[in-house]
């Protein structure tokens, strides 16, 4: 059976950059476009040329793009001839195979926003249209309110549809702009639209206002449209456009779309999509949403101990997919439920043999659940579960002892309120292979400070650790009141990208972040192979 | 016409607590039955009693709750009898309303996961419901991989139904417990379904690993199901349960099903939607979601651009739904107009009169914003917030100044490892009504000494405070690294059980504390009428 093809178009760097919070330098643009073409998206909206100069910038050179470059903009102005609007003409002149009109279609829309006419509007999209083709680039009109348009005025909204694919547009895309639509609704309209505008020219843009994007965006597809616009981890103002990173593998491992549809991602680069995910959000500065469909560090991750047997049993029951065909991995979490299946699970994948017969299992379990009963949590702690368990097999040799440390906030405050010095220190003092070492340092907070006194001079070790860098760093306090448990948790990363967490619990945040922190150099040492 | 009645269940505590990252208290869980009830949540899911201490105990008195409280538990085990199964025992002898049993309804699971007959497992269907119906309680029957059953073997999976309807359950769920159905299976499902079993008796439990769990819940229902099951924030195992923060504004203000059904949610309850999902987040200590549907801090943003001035000029266009309809309001990042009203509205609410047009109250919002961009959050600190207020209007007396303070931690390992001392100690200098006072105090840990010295001696305000207790301590971290900006939430109450949460922001974990305890402080004496 011959499949049809889905085309898809990512607006990451146009819409994606409507997201609060979201600032993408030049080079960001580049290293995005680049990661999105070797995911093999089809087309790469990458801005909007003429509005801001970063953008207008980015349109100079065509970027070296297998995908169709493709620019953004909006239809001539009212009252403004196609050749004498600089908005049209810098979509003209920019570097891009494509062009993407937005074009209002809810007359409403056309009287209160554009305080137009709707004859007006009209001409404005025929005109723009022909003047994209005629400089010989394809012409996409993303239908602004469309599904609004079409619930209040019909033939107004099918009116400029049928302006924009007479013109000649390649595309004509259906957009619930304000995202409020329903998937049912999507799929009755955008059936009613084929009737006059085949599917193969026929696409949808949806957001995701009622936590249903995805399913606007495969509604639309099951009705006969033929391209899906979207973005990279669903960025996009206010509540994000629909996540192509959730709609790609849908669409290639869910057997109704895969078995009638053909896209520009294969199987193979779908596995390098959690990567990718991931990567953006690196570039972001964003903490990545651990329970994203598919991508997401919880997406197979499984804490109940009725389920985790069941997962290794059969791991069908609870993975709707393989997580290798996404990229991502099977997570069986230590935690209080934790029984022996699970253990051994997670030492398999951390690397540690250990039989599940092997009497030192037991001791593991127990000490587990001993350390859990007092408030730690392993389950986002892989590398202090790494330690605990190397320890207990004998397999960690011992680096260095803390003989002691101390810390010391001193604050004075000024007659008008406000703080005269806002520093805090930190003395540490080790032995390392015999020789002892005490460093002190300064910091902007107490846990600061001890960091940096902690890991100034390791000695023999130090150049394991010249690399490390803290990177996230959390704290949960129980049981209300300062006299309760703390727990930290903290993020390390090295210069070869390699992440690990580890966990310490305190009545005192001082010392629960010390214990982490000292975890964390362990691990680094240990697997490093220091000696 | 007359509205049919969708019912709710809440999973939050339940399948809420399989979520990566959270451990619920036995207070969490309390406070949290609390805030469903208010919502309007017709059953709410509290745990799985027997299967841990918490739960259990959870499960040992009703909590005061409008609505009715469920026990989840399994049907009895295979080769067992009801009566001697001490799984179910507990889920009978519990305090429960009602009791959820989940039940395979998979022929593959029952043969791979349950090593069990397809006999047998029905037989365990039908005497497990019986036995919950026979003590009086309301049974439900969650139908494990009900999707996937039904596409497996049909006839077996419906059978698995009708036992549990025909032994007299008042619910049949059915669940996609992988959560890899998609919206136009489930709706094709569930109206095969209705054929056999009447749709005021069926459920939906869907969860969100294709990002549909939303679409999944309301397909069902427009197939015929009358109860919803899922979680506030979309809480769950993996990528969470159907998210009950974005059902419910949807059932409640799109007319599809505004008009014809109603919930135990009305639109007055609905207005606290969006605090009720961020107390949940702060209790949990979770960054809130700021592009969740609905209640996302960004769900009603506009980046200044095009669309910015077009929501000033018309909402509709831009907001598919008035955002004070939930509780949000609305943000345009240039100039926001929205803040006045939303300022005015929390003044009036703490019982601060101030007129819209009082030029004050720009000044106060200013002074928000700025305080805002630094990492202050006053959703979780009415009491801050309240004295920022009177203090900019002139009403709050200046009771006392710090002149400085200082902590120390100081700690010696023992050569064994162990710490040989585990305390804390703080020195504050105060000047209250022209009198000098230094008073220290020892903790264990450094916040715990520094409140302990600062309300040791405050002079003639010192019998306003003596009653004060610190109930809740709460620290966030923001953009990762121990030199990030840290956050830190107090909640304190005194002998009237009066309840009050302040906020303070520092680099400094130690004077984020500081500046928190420092407001809890003068928020009471402000409110007692200290002079």
């Amino acid at each position: 059976m011959t499949k049809e093809r889905l085309t898809l178009l990512d607006t990451t760097l146009r819409d994606g950059a409507q997201t609060v919070g979201v600032d993408f330098s030049l080079d960001d643009k580049r290293q995005i476009a680049t990661m999105l073409d070797e995911l093999g998206i089809d087309y790469i909206e990458g801005g909007y040329p003429g509005a801001n100069p970063l953008d207008t910038e980015f349109f100079a050179t065509r970027p070296p793009l297998k995908a169709r470059f493709a620019a953004f903009g909006m239809t001539r102005r009212q009252g403004r001839s196609v050749e004498n609007d600089p908005g049209v003409a810098a979509l003209l002149d920019c570097a891009s195979d494509a062009v993407v009109l937005v074009a209002k279609t809810w007359d409403y829309q056309v009287r209160v926003a554009l305080r137009s006419t709707e004859e007006d509007n009209l001409q404005a999209i025929t005109q723009s249209v022909r003047a994209v083709v005629t400089r010989g680039k394809e012409a996409i009109v993303d239908c602004e309110h469309f599904f609004d348009g079409f619930k209040g005025n019909e033939s107004y909204a099918l009116a400029c549809a049928q302006a924009a694919m007479e013109a000649g547009a390649r595309w004509i895309v259906l957009c619930d702009t304000n995202g409020g639509s329903l998937p049912h609704e999507v799929e009755r309209i955008v059936r009613a639209v084929t009737k006059h505008i085949p599917g193969d020219r026929l696409g949808v843009h949806a957001h995701d206002d009622t936590g249903q994007a995805v399913a606007n965006s495969l509604a639309a597809v099951r009705a006969g449209a033929r391209q899906i616009q979207g973005s990279l981890n669903g960025l996009g103002e206010r509540c994000g456009n629909a996540n192509l990173t959730t709609i790609i593998p849908t669409l290639l491992l869910k057997d109704e779309f895969g078995q009638n549809f053909e896209i520009g991602v294969s199987r193979e680069t779908l596995q390098h999509l959690t990567r990718v995910s991931h990567a953006l959000d690196e570039l972001l500065n964003r903490a990545p949403n651990r329970h994203a469909p598919y991508v997401g560090a919880s997406a197979f991750a499984t804490k109940a101990g009725i389920h985790a047997s069941a997962v290794l049993t059969d791991s069908r029951t609870y993975e709707h997919v393989p997580p290798e065909s996404v990229g991502n991995r099977r997570r069986v979490l230590v935690s209080d439920q934790a029984g022996k299946s699970n253990i051994v699970a997670e030492l398999t994948r951390l690397g540690v043999a250990l039989d599940r017969d092997d009497p030192r299992l037991g001791r593991l379990l127990d000490e587990v659940k001993e350390k859990e009963s007092q408030g730690y949590a392993y389950e986002g702690a892989d590398a202090s579960f790494y330690l605990l368990a190397k320890r207990l097999l004998g397999e960690a040799p011992h680096f260095f002892d803390v003989e002691r440390y101390s810390v010391a906030v001193d604050r004075r405050f000024a007659r008008s309120g406000g703080l005269e010095d806002a520093g805090a220190e930190a003395i540490v003092k080790l032995h390392v292979n015999g020789q002892s070492k005490i460093s002190a340092a300064e910091g902007n907070g107490p846990i600061n400070a001890l960091d940096l006194a902690l890991r100034k001079d390791l000695g023999d070790y130090q150049r394991y650790i010249d690399d490390v860098k803290l990177v996230d760093y959390r704290v949960r306090v129980f049981q209300g009141g300062t006299d309760a448990v703390t727990r930290v948790l903290v993020e390390c990363a090295d210069a070869k990208g390699e992440r690990w967490s580890t966990v310490g619990v305190s009545a005192n945040v001082i010392d629960a972040s010390f214990e982490a922190l000292i975890d964390a150099i362990n691990y680094k040492l240990l697997r490093d192979g220091a000696r």
